[in-house]
């Protein structure tokens, strides 16, 4: 079956947040301008989900939603088929997704003041969400291991005060896409154990995974920690659904559930019924055939884009393991990062992430999206050069 | 233009609340029993929605949405031209629709073991939230007065302890129908403002007013107590579009804004993007005419249902001012509720809503939603009047 990746679209004037905000966020023209920052696909979803959606429109009666079993089911199979892990049904707590799910662990395992610890560089908005809610971020390094990223564990430990109540874990890590051992898996576990923290553990992007490289779950890897463990996931990467708000936590241990479930009874939570829909058409053998020809379509875009990025002299984009989000470095360019950024969004007219928002050990980067058609990312190359050709 | 109220359907297996519970939760067949009781529709939306949403489908990608002005515009333009409130859209706070919003007023302006005034019989989610809580219900009683129900404000003030947070107002009322005077309302607000009390305004069913009627917003009625006004308004039962999730507190105050947006902002809460497209979609002129032709299809339902339950002596279906939701008094048959569901569920094989669900005064009622198929009220009517052929 061929899908749409490289059919061409405009996502402008779609209250899409990524293409819409180019001139007012990023001082990047719109008219030409190529958006390669927050983590949305510009493809459209796959066609199992469409079709689902399609059925719903058919039907044209959205009342009051019930039964989630399809839905439990959905994603308990994709969890098995593709990652391996056995999850039971029960153990799923549906909210908008991974933002809404840290907040919600927040809210239901700390207090304003507490201390929360992240691995950084990682996902900007563990540290804006841990802010927004009055708690205290505690940044700890990841080692920079030339073109990887490890563990430091050590300097982590000595960066706790012991009242830290949780730690807010990237795996697959965002933005450097490396995907953590089951060893590394372990260690990450034994040290939450050993510090008592909560551990919530991030896995949205978990299908994006290259060749030669595994996925293993958490609770797979260390299930002696249940008693601790927060498994965020979503379809809405996977199947750029984003804007449905629709994701799970999966909490494997019966008191921590029900401490969530509680919580979202008193909000008076419950997600909206083309969400589920989409989801559980998404988590099924036609939408893992998509994903498959996805992962595909983004190593073909990966290979151009680090080719024609590390032709730059000082310029490396980071070797990915997973996740469609290049890391790329521009230290080796000696400029500093007002002048990479200038280049970038004025002459390449080109909106990344910007590097310093991952925290510390982003200073000197940005993060280009490559989850769009291969010529735009033919077209970055070529601008990035252009920008940089007092480099060669 | 002709719509689709009278075209036949079936929703059952779609994950419908409605119909899909009809055995396990109310002991109705499935295979033709009637489902009258949870308050959505059972014809499908209006087109101007369902073409927004195919217009979704048709572009396919679902990513991350941002700028929600056309929304609130639309949601302003249908307040100023539908119900003569003009509002800022700066007031607009978006949640998950009425007990969302409910629960979180609960969470943001009351605490555990506080005391919540209702006045009842009332929307029987008021009180489920407020105890889901942790809260304590004060059921005020309504004074019934023939076919209708009064105010009893006198009553209501003698229950008070002084230590109660807030009124969760019912306007127009579910399950009465009520449509409350301007005088009426300014009295409820003079109430709370008497006993320092936030007035949470539920106007969710304000789009449903019978000839002879006129809805007037509590903001507009009393704008002299939108210091302690938070109103409750959402399309979901005028374009039955329930399963979407998107509902609106509209908050004419600053400082109750704020603290309101505070607490959405700390659980990262952001609405679902169809859902936002839907109701942009409903509130404009296309969907106000096929509003009033829904009105005209409930008019003759009413009607229908009316005169053949009305015939049964010793009910009485009080003559609705508003909403879809026929209220029936079954106290002049002499029976006890137990007998009277019994011949409902098992003769009838109708699920109505219990009236003893809605609190005080609701004990010898059941509420049937006439939001369906002419065809099926006809045959709830012929299927009534069988059940209880015995008291002719």
């Amino acid at each position: 079956m061929t899908y749409q990746f490289n059919t061409m679209n405009d996502r402008r004037g779609t209250n899409c947040s990524k293409w819409d905000v180019l001139e007012s966020k990023f001082d990047v023209p719109s008219e030409d301008g190529l958006a390669m920052w927050t983590a949305d696909s510009d493809y459209p979803t796959a066609p199992c989900v469409l079709k689902a959606l399609q059925d719903a429109v058919d039907h044209g009666v959205f009342g009051y939603w019930t039964d989630n079993s399809e839905y439990h089911k959905a994603i308990q199979w994709w969890m098995k088929s593709r990652h391996g892990w056995d999850i039971d049904t029960d153990w799923i707590l549906t909210c908008q997704g991974l933002g809404n799910a840290i907040a919600l662990c927040l809210d239901v395992w700390s207090a304003p003041g507490d201390r929360i610890v992240t691995f950084n560089p990682v996902y900007h908005e563990f540290e804006f969400k841990i802010r927004k809610a009055g708690r205290v971020p505690v940044q700890c390094p990841l080692k920079r291991d030339g073109d990887t990223y490890d563990l430091d564990l050590d300097t982590a430990q000595d960066m706790l005060d012991g009242t830290e109540k949780m730690l807010i874990f990237c795996s697959p890590q965002n933005p450097s896409g490396r995907v953590w051992s089951r060893e590394e898996l372990k260690q990450v576990a034994e040290f939450c154990a050993r510090n008592d923290l909560l551990l919530i553990s991030d896995e949205i992007h978990h299908d994006f995974i290259y060749p030669g490289h595994t996925f293993v779950p958490m609770d797979v890897a260390a299930p002696q920690i249940r008693d601790r463990l927060v498994v965020l996931t979503a379809a809405s990467k996977t199947f750029n659904i984003a804007g449905q708000k629709t994701g799970n936590m999966i909490i494997p241990d019966d008191d921590l559930r029900a401490a969530m479930a509680q919580r979202l009874r008193s909000l008076d939570y419950s997600p909206n019924a083309l969400g589920l829909k989409m989801v559980t058409a998404a988590y099924s053998p036609e939408g893992a055939d998509w994903v498959d020809a996805q992962i595909a379509h983004l190593m073909e875009n990966k290979a151009i884009f680090d080719e024609g990025v590390n032709a730059i002299p000082g310029v490396r984009s980071l070797p990915l393991q997973s996740t469609y989000l290049a890391w790329v470095d521009f230290s080796g360019t000696g400029m500093d990062f007002e002048e990479i950024s200038r280049r970038v969004r004025k002459d390449a007219r080109i909106a990344p992430s910007p590097g310093p928002e991952f925290g510390p050990g982003g200073e000197t980067f940005l993060r280009f999206n490559l989850a769009t058609q291969k010529a735009r990312v033919v077209e970055a190359v070529h601008r990035l050069q252009t920008a940089f050709a007092d480099l060669q």
